[in-house]
């Protein structure tokens, strides 16, 4: 590359991407470690971006009308520090790049939402941040429809590299933004041709051009250090009805001796060819250092949008108060005050109904209460709308014809899926959920994670959770999915054994600021165990005694979801035989572990023997609720599954596995011996 | 659909397609469950290949030269299953299919790899049967190339649906398959444009030819129910260079009332309709019915192949007997002699030189003993070699220019690697293993679930497997993963604490025949602490005594993986002031709970307390070992984490989350009181 012409082309230009440039090299060189060449590679189009285009004001980083700019290629971490640090945003300091990557410093290896603003979302797991970016040009048609043009109207912006376009997500990602016609989204793809393992053709040849123009993408190809064609291309995408990609040809490592090779993606901190690099920049500056006039730029690009910030206020303020406290509300992720009634209201009537009914069912019960008064919920399905219970009866369907519709028709992709919700609930104004089976938690799993980890609250609504599904078959049937989700940290499992637990647990998971829930919900009819109306919210407690011991207590049943009514079944005949036995609900074993230890011990005391239930395997938590908590090994017994499931009718399956109230008596007389 | 057109155009072409289209219905039917309209539609598909391309001997059901079939839209399972009985093979009779779905028959709802010869790769999840193709076919080239076109020359044919080409991992499959010329690799299309949620535009408007040519692929369109023309694609995309996409356009339940419908997609059990869509066929036969003409034409495609199968083995006798060895050796999973004694000669090595390495460059050192020794070895990395150290010296680079290159570059795809490493070990002959970050387990999961459901043993090599990986920070940081896959049945989690553990846990990983390996190794250096050679495998124990207790034992410590050595320190501090301490080595808790109880006893004996130390969360496993097995919760102990981890250098994470000899110290006396 003959960089000396590109300056002289575009001097100011050159200036504030040699910026990125050199405060990427100096913080990787400081922290001996992270990746410089992406950033290298990428700051001119980050510079015209910011410069240009991108709507922010760095003195008010959640100003909710901002564009969104998502770095999906998240391990180019510099790229986003340096712009945030030299456009001003307060909380990035020239100390915090100098601790790139240190201890308790806010430039952590990976960009982490919950540590900056600036960072709309968590990436480094490759292919999340364009599927977040999804979610995020959703929320903001959805909200453009419910609140006007007036107040809502950004963009979203997205750098990918070739990682993120391998990634399978993408791929869901791109076509489900196709089909819906998100024009305010925008990807520029960091074409450089490198990855880890060599150029990227040992690995692919796609021709990424054509298989976005497949899915309905209006692509553009341009110079990635050609400010004006960056510009230009910009300006032709936010123009387009399409979604839009703009592939960026780009040197890795520009201007460094491992431009353009694999070495260029990963830790440039020889000292030598350092020097060597900001000398062909023409940047005679120390480490860290920054000429005053570039920095005043770059101020001035953060400054840039604090007048049409200002008038957004304005806007903003003739909005109705009803909608300005909606909106507000929404951002706040506040539950609306008529909430808590219509819950209650439920569980009282579902109390005297006592209907018998797959708590699927019971949920889309709940959804019907809720999404009336709560606008900000936007729902889905990865292509199980019918078995997953989740579309209310007001929802209509987000399509380009319909903005304001609220429910998504995700299309099989469990994992598109998850990563959209993730960007809505990051966007902000939007509460969002979504279903599938239970066993396709593991396609959905990345960005589950990321949602605990990202602390969003996320609902994932996973039907046909056990062998209860019956002839589907093992492929279908979770065993191990609780596991999975009560390991994470940060998440919260709710397994409500009927309709008045289903309810009190969708109170709980909309409640959440800063946490995703897992629902694990039935296929399967289980009758109605919350007999008795209690208006308070039980499931809060994790855990509670459902019904007492009528004898001597001997005996503690703790069970969840569909077995908790099995756990019942195995009461009646214990007790018929004498042995007094307490059944306790455990529908979220997280909530109950953060309960004090004087409620637990009066839930799981001392002495009596104790026999988990559930359909699942005894890895998901159980041994602390059965050896620990005051149990004992001699004394504890768990009834569920031990390996894979298998294709026949639910019942019969039930029995095959021996999760029966029949087995629960046998082991319960057993550990009384 | 004018059938009656269809039906006099090809008369017994009809009367063979109608023979899967009828058993269909009438085993969902019985079944009161399934899925009708796939095989309904495909019906003709299937049928010109199996009568005209597929080479199979339905009496030798697992000749290893055989063609592939595999359902990946595997809901439609009656289509399998209906030409499995049609053609004849001994394991599918009519008392089978009238069982379809029930508890122990072989025909499950979906179809099962294990429970079924001719059922080639389990299928449900949808989007795994077509990336498992990709590995059956990259297993076909390294074979071809290893024993020549005269032992090994086959086809992989495919039947994918929408849903499969949605998944993500398709995209990941597509890609891959392109890359690398797999120009034997043959899918069907069943373009019918339904879904369950609806027709296919709801969610996706993808042009899939453009996106198939985008990655390399040769495209055909086809009426899917014109044979001639099925036929037609077949010899052309056989004759193909590239992989071949054959866009079917099908009618979804032909010829039922709900042909064309979301409805068609699901259970059509109406009796009325089912006469109906009979009648329309022109069958006036009764349920399960096939005439004797029908069944016996099929059952001559059955036999088709038989001389083929002759002459092949004719073929194969003319190997070298080493060949011929080395071919049944790898088919069976075996391992050679070889193999104990190079393990064992390692060993010896590393205990007398007791390196400080990672637990990754541990993993390399015994791939280059292992690698020369096993041919039918495949490697790769989801664009992560040099970090997850999977390349050993020996192996060449699978390319279409060197198909005997036993490596693969995956690229940056988890899920598309996890399961064409399934599809390798399912196609027989190769034994895959494959590399990424343990985060990334994630991405990976579906296929690693798959692995241990359908009995395969590949190794997944899990690197950077704890905080230890330093600065990355907590998206590339595991906590959660070992209690994911050690939550998954059949699957065995192996975290060696060094060089000499990690060629015991490879030893044990490459003997398996059915059950998959994690093998989670560290980024960080670790010391040797197997300094005396033993030549058993202590590994194989699951956990054992690694340092007995010097004066009077009142504590163990038991740890895995990069912990371990920090026991040890921990162990030294507690021994100086008198407290005698045991360490425990435990790299594979499902190997240590398969022990009998005597062993585990003499490992884990009443009495000392103890204290669980692995930098992940206690969900791991670790109640079990800590308060069952004798233990007691007043007496036990974890060190470990407790949520996300954090980017920093990797040895001020371990202070900050409390994982040191020191907190160590400090639990025990604790402990003790």
């Amino acid at each position: 590359m003959d960089l000396t012409a590109l300056r002289n082309a575009n001097p100011e230009h050159w200036a504030k991407a040699a910026a990125i440039r050199t405060l990427t090299l100096d913080a990787v060189a400081a922290a001996n470690s992270g990746h410089s060449g992406m950033p290298m590679g990428m700051a001119d189009v980050a510079t015209v971006l910011f410069e240009k285009h991108l709507k922010f004001d760095a003195s008010a980083p959640k100003w909710p009308d901002r564009d969104r700019f998502i770095l999906s290629a998240g391990h180019g971490s510099m790229l986003i520090y340096s712009l945030l640090y030299l456009t001003g945003y307060e909380q990035v300091t020239l100390d915090e790049i100098k601790n790139f990557r240190q201890l308790g410093a806010k430039t952590a290896g990976h960009p982490e939402n919950f540590l900056l603003d600036g960072v709309e979302t968590t990436t480094g797991p490759l292919g999340q941040g364009i599927a977040n970016a999804v979610g995020f040009a959703m929320a903001e048609e959805i909200q453009r429809a419910h609140y006007g043009k007036k107040v809502v109207d950004h963009y979203t912006y997205v750098i990918a590299g070739d990682g993120c376009l391998m990634e399978g997500v993408s791929q869901e990602a791109i076509t489900l933004a196709g089909r819906h016609e998100l024009s305010k989204l925008i990807v520029f793809w960091d074409n450089n041709n490198i990855t880890i393992d060599g150029t990227v053709d040992i690995a692919d040849r796609t021709d990424q051009v054509r298989r976005f123009t497949a899915s309905g993408w209006h692509v553009i190809e341009i110079d990635g250090h050609d400010p004006k064609a960056i510009d230009a291309a910009i300006v032709q995408a936010k123009a387009s009805k399409k979604p839009s990609m703009i592939a960026c040809k780009t040197h890795i490592a520009l201007g460094h001796a491992a431009q353009d090779t694999s070495k260029g993606h990963g830790a440039l901190t020889d000292a030598e060819q350092l020097k060597a690099a900001k000398e062909a920049y023409g940047w005679p500056y120390g480490p860290f250092e920054i000429p005053a006039e570039v920095k005043a730029a770059w101020e001035a690009i953060g400054a840039r949008g604090a007048a049409d910030r200002a008038a957004w206020e304005e806007r903003f303020a003739q909005l109705s108060e009803r909608k300005q406290a909606e909106f507000n509300r929404a951002y706040a992720f506040e539950v609306p005050k008529k909430l808590a009634g219509a819950i209650r209201a439920l569980k009282k009537q579902i109390s005297e109904d006592q209907p018998k009914l797959a708590t699927r069912a019971s949920s889309e019960k709940v959804l019907n209460v809720v999404n009336p008064i709560m606008t900000e919920t936007v729902g889905g399905s990865a292509d199980l709308t019918g078995s997953n219970n989740t579309k209310s009866a007001d929802m209509g369907v987000f399509l380009p014809e319909n903005r304001k519709g609220r429910y998504i028709h995700y299309g099989i992709r469990e994992h598109g899926m998850a990563a959209a919700m993730n960007g809505m609930a990051l966007h902000g104004g939007i509460r969002p959920y979504g279903g599938t089976f239970m066993a396709f938690t593991d396609y959905a799993r990345p960005s589950m994670r990321l949602a605990a980890l990202m602390k969003i609250p996320s609902v994932f609504v996973m039907t046909h959770d056990s062998i209860g599904l019956g002839e589907d078959g093992p492929t279908h049937q979770p065993v191990e999915h609780l596991a999975i989700s009560r390991a994470t940290p940060n998440t919260y499992v709710f397994r409500p054994a009927d309709t008045v637990e289903t309810a009190e647990a969708w109170e709980l998971a909309l409640t959440f600021k800063d946490s995703p829930s897992v629902l694990s919900l039935t296929r399967q009819g289980v009758p109605t165990v919350r007999t008795q109306h209690k208006a308070k919210n039980l499931t809060a407690q994790g855990a509670y005694v459902l019904a007492e011991a009528e004898g001597k207590r001997q005996a503690i049943l703790i069970a969840t979801g569909s077995e908790v009514s099995l756990a019942m079944e195995a009461k009646a005949m214990l007790e018929a035989e004498g042995i007094g036995t307490r059944v306790v609900s455990m529908p979220c074993m997280e909530l109950f572990a953060e309960r004090d230890e004087a409620y637990r011990k009066k839930v799981l005391p001392a002495g009596p023997v104790r026999v988990g239930i559930e359909a699942a395997v005894r890895a998901g938590g159980w041994d602390r609720w059965l050896l620990g908590e005051r149990g004992r090994e001699a004394k504890a017994g768990f009834i569920g599954m031990s390996g894979f499931g298998a294709s026949a009718p639910a019942g019969e399956l039930y029995k095959h596995f021996g999760i029966t109230a029949e087995a629960t008596v046998a082991k319960v007389k057993e550990l009384l011996g």
